[in-house]
Parts: structure tokens; sequence; C-alpha cells
């Protein structure tokens, strides 16, 4: 055993070009003890006990990370279908050799909720980290916030929707904010307006429409356009960095740009499905079919997925995730007399590096270097765990894949490894593909076969006071701009107060 | 008496140039009991009884009106010091001839606010209309917002700011604008993200900062954007038309902007006092002035005021107010020790006209007829009163003002006309000056005495259903679009649901 | 003949909805002597010589005013086949009761243009004015602008593309700006980029597209939008205003939207088939149909059509005119084998005020108000012959129609009255239809009959100075804003220039 | 010597904080012949021959790279006072260890000024690249561009002003990017539309305004605006990257910001003076001191400096350089009657690390990373010598500073190592201080002394088709989308071309 283990941690990857985030290259990869040794062209790798893996003609790249995951995760009634150990399978195979889970509390308790996840969690084959959900608020949240960041957390989500479960008001997002700037901890928003969802969801209902259609129908645009630009200015009013989860649409998108033009540092994230698909699916026939495409916020019109490859070309989106939930067809079928109540989620854990090689690499919009960034550099960045993930160099850990650029293939339910047993990309045929997966220098994803061990993953601690953080002392709270103007009183006989600095 | 009503119904003005909203030409204007009987040139006053004022050299236009007034208000612990008595008069010696003030509910209750304002109404000595301001919501509220438009009110004010006391959420916003769209009335909405400002104001009093500029730093711009954009969202959800009172900031004129060139029927009126002073005044070392620039939204700097100017000469904001909400010195001195505490609000149902003239008219940013169309016209085509107001045209009322382009005047509190002991416009210079103030055909200001009568004012009902919903009914519900997609059923075996038109 | 004439001049029509841009209501109106004589409710129409037409449940407007249109225009070795006689009757036909024409310069001499298309216009049965284009620069050119301007012509157009033949580059257009200023003429633009276009239509070719989608294909809309924004902001520039000609894109309404959001003067005309029809017509399989569709700039996607009319109904484009230059199918086919030497030019000076009321008033997105705003009103204020034309009012012209909002019909090219043989509208269905047409008292259509007399037409003078023009002395020159430095002498010992006021 | 040079060639710079464009770490640095051999923690030095530089405390970053200088470069009648000694050292002393220059063309012919630029840099004391102007438009100059990148030049800058001089119109425009696109060079611009700033400056000149400040009248923001968005777009409808040059204005960063948006490949270059100075300084009473701050486009007003410096933090403009090209008193005196001959020109290439660290990185804007992008790596990715430069990383050029941040110290005429006499930064203070530079392995800098050897510099070869051309050829050509459609011709029996695909 131990020699098998030490055989696999000494692959060698000849001959391929590396591709980093800054730039690609010729090089050999050397690997030992799940740590990537050296980088450099001509390596020899004669050494007994190395694994010799050819990579003429191809791509070296960081493992993917995903940053956006919901395995196991109880919701609507029903537990997502991948568990740690199919979805970790389900991403090795697609070349995603990390993903970022959302910690839901349990019934509000923070720490339960993270107890509950590292359990889920011992199923694990690739590495893993974890975000928190923050659905209340209280004393014990602020304080438990703390607790979970010290076990290595360092971003707490809040959703704007959800309204009657996990929904917040802004009272409790300007508390969670500030709470969060106190500890140098992340903000994540899913960016709906939750009374509004609840009114057209309501309506359409009332109007007779009861299938698929109606989740695209009741939510529009707008309201994911206006959560958007109320989470972004309610965090520059605290001033604290913001990242908002699955951007789908123009709308969204737009209020990120306008947000970055005055230097307000928020991240913007999209979705695999975003950029590769439409709403016209929920229209499909067959609800089955339709039912698979329901995710909060919706896919979006064409236009919207342009929008968002564009944007994501010219860096005003940073990254790819998922939001991979995925619920079965039995369990989408809850909801087949009332869009409401289908269980919201779609696949993507598995696909993602392979639509967006396809949407963006193949069409010219992106370069390899910035695929790189886009699906694995930049999370390991804004997530404060770069340069250990996210970039193939020394001393890092060896997650890392082989990628042809010119096979062709097509994505299916049937091949794919996850537990659905369906596959929102059936069908899609994309030019590329990830023919070999090394996680922390083992190698479990070869020649299309998977070789993975239960419980082999680790949790990777997400520091606080990451990138983001950094010089955010020096700025004056944005809009509220106590500090520049504190130190020079207005003098008044009676009032005692400030004076305005010159300006 | 018979005979000194007579005489006074019947002035004739002679030799002025008549500028109305779409153009400017000689004529005379003759006037009988109260209406405008004839405006033509070279009318012959020779008819015994006739008053002939002498127009030439100056301009005849339409008496302005203020459709953003709070008179005897009670608020803050304060009750607003101009009543419908002083508040009038001032009106008058300053060319406006109507107001529409809000009606605050009693303890949450519209009809007792409705009567309690026109109880208060009985010293008119001009006319009137009313808005009601929605403050809570509840079956009660949504019939007796029935029974307030059956009384003739049209318009409704949602608070989004003033939390703890006037604010609605966004639940409560939607049914009322969904109410609103019932009722055919028109849905205003004062736009501040109140749980941010009640954030800030605590932050910036923590931070020792107590007095009057404490006001501006607390609740940035900002804040007012972002409540703009999403009042406006939830009303394209809707899809209802808006009214943006007091649109003070650039933030919030470019949601404006950005709405209605997407089609939106949003409205956006601006005040006085933000297209002609800024926030520098709140640090001066004198709280008793500082203190007088203290009204919600806050005054912003000066950049703000020429956004504001810019986009009214643009057609992106239709027309200016006042907020006219008066505290003297010894009501707003019980915030010299807490900047929140000082009552909110200041003058301009006077100094209006004179201050748009100054600011927009000679800069040549506005003709004459754009400044009838803003400080006049619009008011009455919004509120769907037009022509009986807003026009110099036979039949509507003689609701008319002479205008003397050439004189040069100062304003003072010293002569003013409102029961205020300062004014915010203190020094401010106008090149530009009403002369004549006609109301009803009566001659109630002229050669700078005021003669008015206590009571004479009338109410004037504005209708529902105006113009601004004209042909709603053949628009999709904007942004929920049902009806698009609800008689083409998608044909599903077992949810027999709706199947999408061609698009 | 005499009484024949008198019977025509008084007409009056009962029962009718009167609609003018600020407002709709029921009256009669009585019209003498080609003037409308009076507009009020109950008119006795029993004296001899009336004529009673009957407009119960019908609209009674102000005639259409066409402000941009091209007939008899000798245009890339054609010569536009419906003259001041077709074209007029057709105008009569669809409501349309004044044009005003692009005279083009004769070998560049502006005067001659002018005589020649006094002499096309003998033909005219309804009334008309003239723009007149400026397609080169010199003294000569400036000269004659200040004559052409005395004969009645208030509005230069300079083409930005065209290249070698109407273009002018921004020298020209700099100067001519400066003309249009002094003289108080109204400065238009025809924005595409003259140099890209000329590009674009040989790289088309080259990759052999030689059929009318090249059109389509070699001048993209990014290509009006940046002649759009450099045309506003050389005006803006020179400090005058500008009226930008059939924008047919979202990218050049986009540019006019943010210039006026700044207050510049600038007015967007849009035309019918911008707002109705769509690109995929060049597409059409038989040439005859799809070179139909070839003007310039070309018709845009459906997306483009959406943003206009959004941008009509939010007024941030202010008209709607037709670009009408019609060439018969066997003009069109000179360019069967080069999209690029396809005379451009569609129809539409018929069927305008029914397209916009379809596309607009039947979506509920325009009001009849606005209807009679973006078709007529709008026109005459902008050339500055409003109250003459544009209303519904004593003392105007007699320029009126009857419109039935039920009638259903389809336009086709055997029942248009145009001298071409297609029409771009074949088979387009309106609900809505102009049953009466009063030109200058004269009944000239009703009940499916034109009634016209050649040479009855008038040339209506425009004159400068119009409102757009008011004010203007009084802004500081926008952009080289010496006015506002040049009091305050910055004192150099050796330079002795000028010192900056207080900012 | 070759001792001393091997001394030289081995120091080792200890216990400091690398910073690169990626993260920071601690490492030691250890150099050999002039590249950068280790970067590693606890790097033992002991080796006989190191030169030991205690880093303790203080950051190790790449040397700067200026991409945009004028070092004694013929102008407006002078020579730039800095030739490449005097500008090398002044850049050594601030730890800029790289520029790129702008050859300008000998009477247009590029290889002449290829070869004349050749030659000034034989005194170089560090390493250099260049840039080719095209001022003029043949298959000569078409075809010397080929000549010119095959001489290591991958940058073509044109200019849209300085009419009569070096601008070209945009048919040459648009010839020198399709030029551009085909050798896999960038295209750079000048972006100020030259007819309108040669208006201007007639236009205030006679307005009776000779000195600087007439220079920031005369060519406003919005002149730069329209310029920046016409190139953009041109380069857009070619379908080729475009670099745009000293952006210096709110309106030209917008513009960029909008083209990133829809994905362009564009790449917006601020500089130093446009971050940290105004406008004001050209009213200065001193004329010797307002003519120093005359450069092209101008320094705008202070909102212009805010705007540009959040564009830089939120990713919107990707660099800054200098636009370095000084003229001393007595050649900037030449314009003391008229602006308009003024040499242009500021320094800045000693000042910019300084500059940016203060204004952008004091302010908690920018990180260290960010810094250490904006000024060094981001030059080197875009230029396609990355990672030769930009980065400390093994097998990297030893361009190395050394920099404590906690040094003050203040910029003056008197201490700088220009040949100017003045400096437009005197008195400017800075927090944070280059006190080390390492050029190619030399300590050329340090302890405030240099180390310079006439002619040690070499030049960069830039070579072409570096990354903003990877992926470009798999991209629909923008604008002219002829690829997409020519694949399905439209049959047309007479025409034979082409018919679009399914959208």
């Amino acid at each position: 055993m131990h020699c098998l283990a030490r055989l696999f941690s000494l692959p060698v990857l000849q001959g391929g070009t590396v591709v980093n985030a800054d730039r690609q290259f010729q090089a050999d990869v050397l690997i030992r003890d799940g740590i990537i040794l050296r980088v450099e062209p001509g390596l020899q790798a004669a050494r007994p006990g190395t694994r010799q893996l050819d990579a003429r003609g191809k791509l070296v790249m960081p493992g993917g990370i995903d940053p956006h995951t919901h395995l196991a995760m109880p919701f609507m009634g029903q537990v997502a279908c991948d568990d740690f150990f199919s979805g970790h399978a389900a991403a090795l195979a697609g070349g995603t050799t990390m993903h970022i889970d959302f910690v839901l509390p349990v019934a509000h308790d923070l720490l339960a909720g993270w107890e509950e996840w590292q359990r889920k969690a011992q199923a694990a084959v690739m590495d893993y980290g974890f975000h928190m959900a923050v659905t209340s608020w209280s004393d014990r949240v602020a304080a438990d916030m703390a607790a979970v960041t010290a076990r290595g957390v360092n971003s707490f989500k809040f959703f704007m929707a959800y309204k009657g479960a996990l929904m917040v008001n802004d009272e409790q997002l300007l508390a969670g904010l500030r709470r969060c700037k106190e500890l140098g901890a992340l903000a994540q928003v899913h960016a709906e307006n939750g009374d509004a969802v609840a009114e057209g969801q309501q309506r359409v209902f009332d109007a007779g429409i009861t299938g698929p259609e109606g989740h695209a129908l009741s939510r529009p645009a707008a309201l994911e356009g206006e959560a958007t630009a109320r989470a972004i200015r309610l965090a520059e009013f605290v001033g604290t960095p913001l990242y908002v989860v699955h951007v789908m649409s123009r709308d969204a998108m737009e209020e990120v740009g306008r947000a970055r033009q005055r230097g307000v540092r928020v991240v913007g994230e999209t979705v695999a499905s975003a950029i590769s698909m439409d709403e016209s699916r929920m229209w499909h026939p067959d609800f089955d079919v339709a039912a698979q495409y329901v995710m909060s916020p919706p896919i979006r019109s064409k236009e919207h997925g342009a929008a968002l490859r564009a944007a994501l070309a010219g860096g005003v989106l940073q990254l790819v995730g998922t939001d991979h939930a995925v619920f079965n067809s039995s369990q989408k079928a809850v909801g087949r007399h009332d869009f409401r109540i289908i269980p919201n989620g779609v696949n993507g854990l598995e696909e993602r590096l392979h639509v967006v090689w396809q949407e963006l690499v193949n069409s010219g919009q992106l370069t390899p270097s910035d695929f790189v960034r886009v699906t694995s550099t930049a999370a390991a960045q804004v997530y404060n765990i770069y340069p250990r993930k996210g970039v193939v160099a020394p001393g890092s850990d060896a997650d890392v894949i082989i990628f042809d650029p010119s096979l062709d293939h097509t994505i299916t339910a049937a091949a794919h490894h996850s537990a659905m047993d369906t596959n929102i990309y059936e069908g899609y045929r994309v030019r590329g593909k990830v023919v070999t997966t090394i996680s922390r220098g083992r190698v479990v994803w070869h020649e299309g076969k998977l070789n993975v061990m239960r419980g082999s993953g680790r949790f990777v601690p997400t520091p606080t006071h990451g990138p983001l953080f950094q010089g955010l002392d020096k700025q004056p709270a944005h809009l509220v701009d106590v500090a520049r103007y504190g130190g020079v009183p207005v003098k008044r006989s009676s009032s005692g107060t400030h004076e305005r600095d010159e300006l």
C-alpha cells in the first residue's frame, strides 16, 4: 500500500503546454507527495516510482475550482441527490479538483450546520471548502460567524430571495455585511427581490400557468438586477467587499460593471448554465425535461447569455461556478402541478470546464489563460487559498488536469458520473476534453476511468482577510465618510459637533 | 359685495406675452367669473367693471402648481408652521396658485387623515388638491384607498424611509402598487433605503457627529439611487406608473432616465432646493443656519444640482416641486444636540418660480415655455386636472400671473410671506419677478400687496385614470408577461399548463 | 367654381374627439377659408354652405407632418419615382398633410438646388417645406446658406456617409455647425461613419456577398452609433442644437439619450420602417422583395426596433418621419448583382400614421395625444411653424384628419397611392384608419376617394431661430467656455492673458 | 573588471516581501548574470561574490515598465530634453527599469525613424522597446510596418489629433487597423478629435486667451471621449485589438468600459499626471509654472482624476504610463504668447511609481499586487514580453526594485535626475520610496546614488501576436460578420448570393 501510494505520488506530466492564468509555456510537471515539485522543460523522469503521463499536444492546467455547489443539500423538501462522493467523482471526471460548498444552518444554528456538513463531507474524494449561509440574525448568529471563521470559513451568503425560508431583509443584510467587515470575511448574496418573486409566483400560478415555464415568467431579470444593485450599494455603504453569486442576467451584470467602474470591490460570479443554456428549455412540452432547467435565479433568454459571455471576456465578471444542486426526475416531479415547488437546481459540477471551454475558448472570446483564470485561479485568489490552489507551480497542491483541445465529445446523462438521471447538457457537443485529472498528486481520472478513494478528500480552510480586504482599512468608509470629517470639529458653541475639512 | 366681486372677476391683462407650455404669443387675456374667457390680441376692455392690468413687456403665464407640499403637517414632534393660510399667502405672493398637499393618515386611518386635512384647509386662500400617504397595509387600508379616490384624490405616496414611522417594506409597497393600478391612481415614492439610513444615522451619531452635517453624512445619494431603482422596478413589475417625488441626486435621476429609456412610465419630480442649494450649508458653524437646510433626502453637493438642472432641460425629469415643510428656528432647535431629531423640511412654496427662473431660464437651459411646463402644466397633466389648470386658455381657471423678466430682487426672510422666521434662500438674487397673481379671477397679489380672503380657496378633485394610465390595459403586464403566453397552452399530458407563443 | 371652393372651405366636423398633443376632448371643428375657425362642442352647422362630416366615435387630429422625405430625388443614378404629385396624393390618403423635403444642391450649388426643388414642387397638392443638404464647404456655400434661410429654410443636413458623393468630413461639419448657429438654423445629420461603410461594403462584396443582405452586413449599427456620438459632441462643442435624422438603432438612440440627459439640445427622429420592420427582410430569397428594404442606415434586427419604440414612449426620441424615397422594382434592379448600387430608400409617406398607430398606440405604449405629438406637433415645433401646423385649434391651418380607431385594414401595393409598384408594408395589418383628410380646409380624402388638385399645395416657410434656439445666447458655449473665463484675466506680466474666475 | 561584473551580477535580496501581480510572499531573491536565479525563502548567500541587500521590512517588486515615453523627441520645433541617458537615469532612480518609446517616422519614413531612434538609444542605460507612430498612409507605409515588426516592434500608434502634423483621418486609421490585424500588431490611438481641437484652439486664441489655460479650454474632455468611442468602434469593426494611450478623462474611460463590457479587446492606459494633477495648474499666474502642465490630451479637473483612479481599481483601465516628454522652461517659453505653440509634454518617468503608490495604494484603492500589475506586469503582458519582464520569478530578467513603504519623501526638481529644470510634482509628498533598483542584475540605484553605464541598456524586441491576439481568428469579424453568413448562400436565381443561417 505504501509503495502504491508512492507510485501514485510521483506522476510526471511530460511534453505538455502548461497554462496558468498569467501565461502558457512548455514544461514538464513533476509531482511528489501531493505537491507540485517542479515545473520545467526537460525533466528526467527516469527515477523508479514515477508515472509518466504523456501530455504532448495537450494542455496542463490547474484543476478547476467550483466556487458554488450544494451537495447533499436538503432543500424544498428534498435532498440534492449528489453527495460528497458522487458529486466529487463527477467533478473529477470533469477536471474539477476542488469546490466550495454552501453550509446551511440547521434551524438557524450555524455551528450545527457546520457539523452537519463536515459529516456529509466524510465521503469526500477531493478537496473542498465551505461557505456558510446566514438565514437569520441575532447576537448568537453574529457570535457563531466568528466561530465559523475560526473553523476555516471566510465567506457568508445572504439570500435576498426564498421568502419565508432563507431570505433576510435589508436590516439583517446590513447587520451581516457589517459583521463580515469586522471578521474580514466575504459577504455573498443571492440577489433577487424575494417579495416580488413571491408576488410574481402567485400571480403566474393564479393565471393558470402551473408548469416549469411559470418559473421563468414569475421572476424576471429586472428583479435580479434590482437586488444586485441594492446589495452592492448596501455593501458600498458599509464599506465591505461583496461577491454576487450566480449572475444570470444582463441586468445584474450591468450593475456589477457600474459598481466596479466606480471602484467598488465587487466580484461577479456567473454559472455554466447561464452562459450556455436559455429559458426556452422551460417551455419544453415534456415536464420532465422542462423541470430540469428550473433553478434560481432562472436561466434567461439568449441575449442574456451573450451578454454574460462578453462580460467574462471583458473582465466585468470574474469567474464561473455552477450552483450544482441536483434533483433527479422523481424529485423534480413533486412540482408537476405547481412550478413553485419544483426543487430548484441544475447540474454542472462535471460539465463546467467543458462548457466554459466550448462557449468561450472555442469562440475565441477567452484565451486558455483566461479560461484558467475564470475556472480556477480567480476562485483561489478570492477565497484566499492561492497559490496553494489555482496554479501549476512548484509548491502548489498537485491538483492538475491534462486537457486535449482536439477531442470532440458529447455530454450525456448516460455517460456522466453524477447521481442524476438526467443532464441539462444532454447532447451538448464540445471540442476539447479533460483526459486526465490529478487530485493531490493522485491520478484519479485517466483514459475514461475514475480511480477514487472514499474519504480521501480534505477540508481546505479558507483564511479571512484575503486580497479583497487588503488596504480596505485605508479607504474611507465609502458612503458614510465619517473619518473624513471627524477630525475637524464644526465649532458650534451650543452643539459641540464637527466641522468640515477643506473639500 | 356683489359689485366688488364682479369688479374683481373682470380683470383684463393687456399687452403681454402669453406663455404656455407649447408656445408663447402676444395676446390680451380677459377673465370673467374666475374663468379665462378670451385670449386674443386687441381685446377691448372698455366695459365697465373691468380692471385693466398692464402687461406690456411682461409675460402672462399660468399660475404655478406646487405638486409637493406639507402645510400644517405634524412631523417629528412638531407641526409645520405654515398652515393653509400663511402657506397659501406665501404661495400667491410667489406666483403659485395651486398646490397638492400630502395628507397623512391619522393612526394609519386614511379617512381620518382626509378629514383632518380638509379641516386644516378651511383656511385656504387658493386652490388645493390632496395626495394621500399610505404608511401601513391592511384590507382596511386597501378599502380606504378606494374611498379616498372617490373623494377626489388620485395619488398615493409610499415612504421607503423613516423607519419605524412612515416606512413601508417591499411587500407592502408591492401591495400598494397593485392597488394603485386597480384604482387608476398614481403611486408615488419617497425613495431612500430606510434601513440603511437608520444604520447610517446611528453610525454617524456614534462617531460623535451630532450637528446638521451629520444629516448629510448619514444618508448618501447612493441610498436614494438604490431605492429609486427598486421602486421603479417594482412598479414595472406590477405594470403601473410611478411618480418619484423629490429627486435630489444624480443617482436617482439616472435611474429615472434609464427607466424612461426602456419605456417605463415613470415621472421624476425634483424640487427647488435641489437645483439651487448645496450640502455645504449644513456645515455652517451657526446651528440655526445649518439646521434650516435639513430635509430628506438631503440636499447634495453641487455636481448633483448641475445634473438635475441638465436633466430638466433634457426632459429626463418632468417637474419641479418644493417639499415645502417649514419649521422655524425654535422648532429646528430641538435637534441642536442630535441631527436625527431636527424636523426635516425647507421652505420653497413662495420662492419656487423665482428659483426655477433664475437657475434655468436665466442660464439659458429652459425656455419660458419649458418653465411653464415644469412649474405648472406638467403637474396639471400628471394629476389629471389639465386644462382646467396649467394653461392660459379660454375655459381654464383664471389662475394667472404676470411676470416681469427684467426686475431684479433678492429673497429674504424679512420680506417673505411665510410664517417661517428664516428662509433658506436668504440673500438669493433673482432677475425676474412675479408682479401680479390672479387666483380664480381675483387679483390677490399686485404691486407688492396681498389681497387674500380666508376660506376662499377650494378643493380641486384630481380624477383617477389620468393620462399616465391611458393605453395601459393594452400593454402586457411588463415583467410578468402572463398575458403573452397564457393563450397558448403548453400541452403537457400531466400538467395541463401553457405553451409559449412564437417568440 | 367659386361656390364649390366655398363649399369645400366650410367643413364642420361633428361629434368627434379632438386629439391634440396636450390632451383630448369632445368638440366640433368648424373650418373656414382653409383655417380652423372654431373648436367647441355643440357648434351649429345649419349655415348654408357647410359640409357636415360625422366624426362621432372617431378622433379628429392634426394632419401628419412628415419631416423627412425625398420626392423626385435624383440619387444613385435614378430618380425617386414619387414626385410632388404622386407623393402628396399618397400622403393625403394616409393622413399626412405636410412634409418637409430635402433639397439637394445641384453641383454643390445650394440656390440652384433650391430652384430645382421649387420647380418640382409646382405639382404639389399639399403643403410642404424644405430642408437643404450641404454636401461641400466653401465661402460660397456659407453665403448661400444665408440666402436659403431668407427663402424660408431653417434646417441644413450634413451627410456623414455616402463617401465620395454627399459626405462631409469633420472639418466641414464643424464649419457647417458654426454657420447654422450663426443663422439660427437647425443642423441635421445623417449619422453613419462613411469611411467605415465604404470599407465594409468592399469587404462584404469581396467576400462574395452581392445581394441585398450585404447591405445589412456591411454597415452595422455600431457605425451609426459612432457617427451619432460624434455629431452630437461636435454640435455640443460648437454650442448649437442638433437634429439626428432617421435613428435606426439602439446604438444611436442611446447616444441621443445620453446627450439629452446632460442637457444637450438634440432631437432624435426615427422613421416608420425602423419601428416596424427588421433586417431579415433583406435575406428574402426573392431579390425584388429583399431589395425593397434597402435604405441607409439599414433597418436593423428586432431588438433595435423594440428599443426605438420604448425610446419614443419614454421621450428619448421625439418624432417619427419616413425617409420616403421610393424606387420601383426596375430601379432597384440595377443592383441585382451588387448591393452597393441598389438605390437606397423605402416608402412610408402614406403608411406612417398607420404604422405608428399600430406599433405604438395599439400596443399601449403611446396615448393618442403622444401619437399626435410624434407624428405632427413635434415636427411643427421643431421646425418653428407651430401653431400654424400641428394642432387643431382656432387660427391654425385646417390640416385635419378623421381617424376611426376601430377599422381594420391591410396595407398593399395594390391599394396604395404611391407611384411605387411595391410596398415594404405589403400585408401589414392595422387597426385604425384615416377616413378623412382635410388639407387647408379642402376635403381631399374621404370614403376612400382622393380629391386633389395639382398645384394647390403651397410652400410653408420655416423661420429660423425656432424654440431650440431660445435662450441659447445665455448659455456658455458649452465646451469651449471662453465666456466663463474671459472677464477675469490671468495677470501674467509677460503674457497678458486671462485669469480663472472662482470655480 | 570581470570580477566587478561578477560581483554585480550576484546580488541577493534578503528578507523582503516579494510582490508580484498575483500575490505577495516572503522570499529571498538570488540573481545571477542578469537573470533571477531563485526566489525562495532562506537562500544562503554565503558564496563569495554575492552582494547581500537587506530587504527586511521592505517590498521586492519587478521594476516598473513605462509603456509611454518620448525621449529625445523632436516635437513642435523643440527636442525633448531628456534623452536616453538622462531619461533612463531618472527612470532607474524612480524604480522603472524598462520603457517603450515612440519612434516617429522621419518624413513619414518608418524605417528612417527606426534607425534614428536606434541611434538615440545608443546612450541607453536600461532596457527599452519601441512603438512606431504611423502618421500617413501609403503602400510604402504598409510594407514598412511589416519590416518594422520584423525588427521587434509590435505596436503602431495613430494620432487622431495634431491636425496638419501627425494626424490621420478615419480612412487612414481604418487601413492602419487592418494592417495591424494582418501583422498581429497592436494598434494604439491618441484619441482626440483633431479637427475640433484645431477649431477650438483658434476660437480660444481669437477670444484673447493666449496663456496656458487656453490649452485646457480649447480641447475639452468630450473631444477625447468622442475620438475614443470612434477608435474603439472602428477597431471593433475591423476586428483587431486596440490600445488607448493616455486616457485622461472620465469621458474616454467610460468608452473603454462600455466596450470591454461588450467583450471588445481594448486596453486603457492612463498616465501618472492624469491621476494626480488637475487642470487648475494651467491657470497659475506664473507662465513658467502653468506651461509645465501643458500636455495633450490635457490634464482635466479633479472629478476626472477621481474617476480614473476608481477605474484602475475596478479593472476598467489596465495600466499607468507617463507620456514622459519633457521640455524645459526655455523650451516651453516659446509659447509665452500663444498656448498653441507651447511644446506639449510633462515629466513622470522618474515619478510614476511613487505617484501611483501614493494615489492608489496609500488610499487603499489598490493592493501592492495591483500596483505591480498596473505599473509593470500588465505592460509586459500586453507587449508580449512577459514573463521575461514584469515579474519576480526564476528565469526572468533581473529588473527588480526594493521599496520601503514607510519612507516619506518629497518630489522636487532640485533632487530629480531628469534633465528638466522643473518638475510638475514639485512639492508632492509621498509615503513609500524606491530604495534600490536593479537593472539586468546590476545595482544601479542604491542609497540615493545612481551607478549607471552609458550604453548598457539593450533593446527588447516585442514579438507580434501577443496574448490580445490569441483566439482572435476564432472570433467572427465582429461587426461585419461575413463568416457567419457566408456558408449558407441565399439562393437567388439571378444573383447567386448568400442565405442567412438560422439566427
